[in-house]
């Protein structure tokens, strides 16, 4: 577990890093500051901001909460998610859409949530420079995938860096996350259309993506649909529209659409579009447009309810902790009673 | 959001199920007489009490506490964990792997983590059925993916199934995941040794899998290596060999090693098997083998302790979530304030 343990060690020096930044920055910065600069588009007030919420430090809490009451969300966004196994081409479908949304008058920013990288971040070989044009759009904001430990801290972070770029006048917010995991699950309950992306022809995804997940899209995209790989993109749209079929019906009362793109050629990016825009007419026709809201609201106080729990636990027991950590290491006491213990003893929330 | 509330809904129903399993359970089964039964290596009794560790209700927490109190884990066992993306052929290598392992004296238990399919589980086009051979060994277990509606529930109840597993006299432990996302994470912080399982060939893969996953892993097994297929099997690992270098050294002390196997040829998998034992005595002496296993205690107390408050405070500020739900949902409140709100109430914990 050591790796995993040398992980959380470097997580927490950069969380002990980014909030020493943070509280320099509340030298410069007080809660009310900020959120004003926010509030102007600002855009080193809105990067800051997000830093901000990814400091899980207890006494960051108290910062944090004022610069989010005075920027609430907005109801007049839209938020869409894309998820995908890596080398379905989600990059590159996110920044033909976003320069889209940007020439029509769009505020777009752009959000990613990848938990799969825990101790340096990026992939393998390389990372590719991510959305060049995009993120040099004066219309647009482009954040890098956020620094934790946990999906937990990752997913509270994207949520409240939803919330910040709304106040800063983004009315386009894409998400991106990688496939096949728990991420997607903390993407769905954040956004309003859930896009999950196919390569097209490829045998194996048809039994590589989960049930779970295709459960959960708005939207089948089977990418990457160009010359001599069409009639292969053709059959996978076809296998998965059948497969759809015999799923129950999700909440929004619609099955999901299938479609063929390629962002290559922009081939289907006029078609998503309009499919989205249509969504969010049928939905806020139906009323499921707010009725999900609503439920995301009380998804995302939980997820608040868990994080504040332990942080507030461990700032006020931590000798209690450290004692318990010794019993189980010597063997004294196991793992499940020494925690049960320990959330037994009482605590003050002081703040 | 709603289909991943409906799938806690769903979720919850499962639980409530369960749960009353347990408690019918309990009126022929106390913690006592069950761990007697598992003790004794009764195979139904070992199910039955890995079906009430999966349990989240607060009210059976004592009944499992005193359960795993009577059954500690052993420290004699070897525990190994399998991840690879769907395709990579995990359970085909571990059923030959276990079928092997059974052939030679070994107790196996094989366990798997799947938290990608939250709502109805199971893969979109028909789950085959697993391990046909392997379940059926009379020295073997195989227990199914447990149904949970989030990783981390997912994770306690693995982790704790290990322990029960052991405490049957099972003594070789097979976990599996899927990989790319957070699930790698939790299983690699359950076992001695952890297995990342590639295509060879597959281009993409290399650049889709990532860089952390690579770096959690000790061992590295490019699978299905067959006939016209083998070199393109010698390009990925030899690709594999030369990206380790440039990776920090790991806790462990040592570079994983890159193997080739088939599961259809059997070709490998004495290699594999010799290669686990090695580094089991290995670690011995070098101290990483208790090192990583107190660590592993450690995470395991941590996650109980965060599992244990929320369910705590749920079950004693139950009318306050409703009351600061409401202002959530009129708006009157933000969810991360009404959240805090909420952990800021005292509560007694009264068991």
């Amino acid at each position: 577990m050591a790796s995993t343990n040398q992980g959380k060690q470097d997580a927490k020096k950069r969380a002990r890093d980014a909030a020493r930044m943070s509280i320099r920055g509340a030298q410069s910065w007080t809660p009310q500051t900020l959120a004003e600069a926010v509030r102007e588009g600002k855009r080193e007030a809105l990067a800051q901001a997000i830093t901000w919420v990814e400091s899980s430090l207890p006494d960051q809490q108290p910062h944090i909460e004022a610069l989010l009451a005075e920027l609430p969300a907005s109801d007049q966004s839209l938020r869409i998610g894309f998820t995908g196994i890596p080398g379905a081409g989600k990059s590159t479908l996110i920044e033909r859409f976003g320069l889209r949304a940007v020439s029509e008058g769009w505020k777009v920013a752009v959000l990613a949530v990848d938990p799969s990288s825990q101790r340096t971040g990026g992939s393998l070989l390389g990372d590719k420079t991510r959305m060049t044009e995009l993120s040099k759009h004066p219309e647009a904001f482009v954040r890098p995938s956020a620094a934790s430990s946990t999906l937990g801290g990752v997913s509270r972070a994207t949520s409240e860096a939803i919330q910040l770029c709304e106040a800063a006048g983004f009315n386009l917010i894409l998400v991106e996350t990688v496939g096949v995991g728990q991420s997607e699950v903390a993407v769905r309950s954040m956004v309003d259309v859930f896009a999950l992306m196919l390569i097209g022809g490829a045998g194996d995804d048809v039994q590589g993506i989960k049930r779970g997940v295709v459960e959960m899209a708005d939207l089948l995209l089977v990418h990457k649909a160009e010359a001599d790989r069409m009639p292969a993109c053709r059959d996978t749209a076809n296998a998965y529209r059948q497969a759809l079929h015999v799923l129950p019906t999700p909440p929004s009362g619609q099955t999901a659409d299938v479609l063929m793109l390629s962002s290559l050629t922009g081939e289907g990016h006029e078609d998503l579009w309009t499919r989205i825009l249509n969504l969010r007419e049928e939905w806020t026709a139906s009323g499921w447009w707010k009725t999900q809201r609503d439920q995301q609201r009380l998804d995302a106080m939980h997820r608040h309810a868990r994080q504040l729990l332990i942080e507030a636990h461990m700032h006020h027991k931590a000798e209690a902790w450290e004692d318990l950590e010794r019993q189980v290491v010597e063997g004294r006491s196991s793992p499940y009673s020494a925690a049960r213990a320990w959330v037994k003893l009482p605590t003050d929330w002081k703040r």
